[in-house]
């Protein structure tokens, strides 16, 4: 498989973006990210055209960042604008720069050809900005697993029955027998699920105090390459939660995934998890927070696991059951896609 | 080299298989091994059929082993008996199961065509049950070289005065005049060394409390491709040793080497020491033990090193000495095995 | 690149070859170095001949190293000279051995054809000898970069204002305005740079008490493929450092530098740094070791990040600037002896 280059992806939490620039490889590319004076953020290629030095060893200057090595300065765009000791810049002293886009809190690079970028196409997700209803905290974890493993992962839910079962998990019976809709989408599919009547899990009495049998749903939308929103929640039966889970007052959860590949074999998992109950207590954030943490370095640990294998005997054997429909729809979106950048001109 | 795949090799002491399965790769095979409800145990390949996940993460269950990904249960012999959330079970859905036989405190896999597997060719080896007389520790390494280099390590016993003069060694002249007879066997060879008059190595002095001379032997009996029987011991001069070794009251220990391979570069070396002497005070085996494991942690420092240059560099230009009679003779009873395996319908 | 093995290598520091045997490789050479009973060094191939067990694991004996495996002895010049348990040593029993010179503290080594090993060709380095005008320590790093990224750290001084700031670097102004005259030499090149009316860096502050502005040199000789000799100094303005420079009194110091190859992608770097000034104060060539030590760790870091982006991505891309002058004299002097060593009989 090649990386679908024409596309958004996660490349950073806004707050990791500061005047020191830092690294990291978007879907094989080296990349160094900054914040220039302004205020602007900018991503260039960690690789210096003079040397081949590395540009996080650099430093922001007015004019843009500046080489550790021998002080060669780049602009935003990647242009050089100032060499040591010689008035000419020399014409192809230049490195590749990605657009890149800061917005609700996250950094969104484009790997691919800059003319076919489209800002508009990028995710809205308000959440991040509303903390007075969606209070939230942020994480990422470095995966050794292809990034497609980590969406695979979030496709078949029946994998919290077994994986998650002291978490967010639950009753393995309920899993299996939730009501799933399944609906395609221009970018890619959404999926509802439903488990009427079942006990919430270990995580939803800790985080909410709930301990009776709740209707609780699942709701997830992805967007192919790399995004999955999540909105999951739980109500006491008879309170209807298939009319009046969008009421204020009910619980639920607000879960933003974005899987973007380091490589071939890594990638990077990023995640927000916001708390729509208890907005003005600090610890439901946290408590929320740190079961979501567990339960997702669960799925961490079993992907990288499943690459590892994978990588040495392959999948063309592997074989397919009735839970995987949304799974397929998913690879078959980003195919959509790939093949789509394939025939671009 | 490629493996020898139609053989019993050792693939794990019976105390490590639980009712929480383990992994451990043989042959270039990655395996789990799991002791059912019903106390049987069973080796199945590391690698659900559904979604390649490693099924080292499952859960023993009534049926089987349950994967703990997505809950697919597979029987004792591989095949998949149930797939959460359908009722029918795809045909194809199954992995593969080794022969596997518990036997003498030993687990012996069988990574060939199971067709070919016969039980009855397995090593007997009784001293394990034989607690009375042979009080015996166990003990494995995971080495970093390919599993013959152990087998070697075997065979050219001259060694023991350079790698282990602080510990079983003992005088380089008294090795080196060894009086050594090598016989063929079907399946490898035997082999016995004598080294009259000798004065006891370090070990032997600290263990039994051997300080004159003796006549001391060295027994040993190669099965490829990897077990080495060892029955060694000394009996001060004077005491006849060549006849009345076999009586009770001498002083003599046991030691069964398994060398299994994992990769063509790794291995895993289990052994165990019995003490047929002071069998009564459980010091004399801990001591035993703590000598032997020196000794052979010493081994594995050297064979280590041997393949990292081996493989480097290659072996056709070495040169072979006097002492490699028996390391030649293993070489080939392996050759014939494997070329029997060639030629096998 | 392939290395230029018709050369002279610093091998080792003098007092790291003892009779105890060290393994070092160089030019990807595996070699074993030891000093026999008579005090003499060699330098053979850290390999037995007869399993291939690495010599490091040997012993020194009267007539040479032992191999720790099996007890075959090899003479200095890598000639077998004696066989455990027998009376013959095979003519093919023995092991390459490389030309080992010990000069001035410094193991030189020869990895190619030992009949064009000329000890005439040997760096003088008087210095280290001459410990009353010349105190000095010694150093090594393990570096994980080819050994031409250092070498060529070396010949663009323009470096110290940005990777140095904090030690040996100063003011960048005065050093892109240094005044640098280069000089092709038969086998390198030399190059002298004055910083007129300068600063001192930080480091000369703290190790001389230099505080107002200093005329400063920095004169520097590469002998291809891996040596660079460098005398660096300051006087306050006033003093004509120009002609003043050799003249007793003065503050300057003595940097040694040999690069030498491991791998292609991994050298060593040893060092020795030697006070010209306050020659009676133990603790003037302590200060300036740490310095020097702390200044070249941070080379050590950019060169290795280097290495793996230019590994990954190649340099023929790069673009030179005009700093770059004594660096492309350099690798033009190299390829001259590489092309010789090509076109030799």
């Amino acid at each position: 498989m090649s990386f679908l280059m024409d596309a958004w992806y996660m490349a950073a939490w806004h707050h990791e973006v500061v005047d020191v620039p830092f690294a990291r490889r978007i879907c094989g590319l080296p990349m160094v990210f900054f914040r220039s004076r302004d205020g602007t953020v900018a991503a260039l290629e960690d690789r210096c055209c003079h040397r081949a030095a590395p540009l996080r060893f650099g430093t922001v200057v007015d004019q843009g960042l500046q080489c550790g090595y021998h002080g060669l300065v780049f602009d935003c765009t990647g242009r050089c604008v100032h060499v040591p000791g010689q008035e000419r810049v020399p014409p192809k002293a230049m490195v590749r720069a990605y657009p890149l886009v800061e917005k609700d809190g996250i950094l969104w690079v484009w790997p691919g050809d800059p003319a076919r970028a489209d800002s508009a196409k990028i995710l809205d997700y308000p959440f991040h900005d509303d903390t007075k209803n969606w209070p939230h905290k942020t994480q990422h974890y470095h995966v050794k697993a292809n990034y497609m493993l980590l969406v695979e992962n979030l496709m078949d839910l029946t994998h919290l029955a077994y994986v998650h079962k002291s978490t967010i998990g639950g009753n393995p019976k309920a899993h299996v027998e939730a009501k799933m809709t399944v609906t395609p989408k221009d970018q890619g599919l959404h999926f509802i699920r439903w488990l009427p009547g079942s006990m919430p899990p270990p995580s939803y009495q800790k985080a909410a105090g709930l301990h009776g049998p709740i209707d609780r749903w699942m709701e997830f939308e992805y967007t192919a390459p790399g995004v999955v929103v999540q909105w999951t929640g739980g109500l006491p039966v008879g309170r209807n939660a298939m009319e009046n889970r969008n009421q204020s007052g009910g619980f639920s959860l607000r879960i933003l995934h974005c899987l973007t590949p380091e490589t071939e074999s890594t990638s990077f998992y990023f995640w927000s998890a916001a708390n729509g109950y208890r907005q003005d207590d600090p610890t439901a954030t946290t408590d929320l927070f740190k079961e979501i943490d567990t339960a997702f370095s669960e799925d961490k640990g079993i992907v990288e696991a499943q690459q590892e294998i994978m990588q040495e005997t392959g999948t063309s054997d592997l074989v397919n059951i009735a839970s995987d429909s949304a799974r397929m729809q998913m690879r078959r979106a980003l195919q959509r896609m790939l093949d789509a950048q394939s025939s671009a001109p």
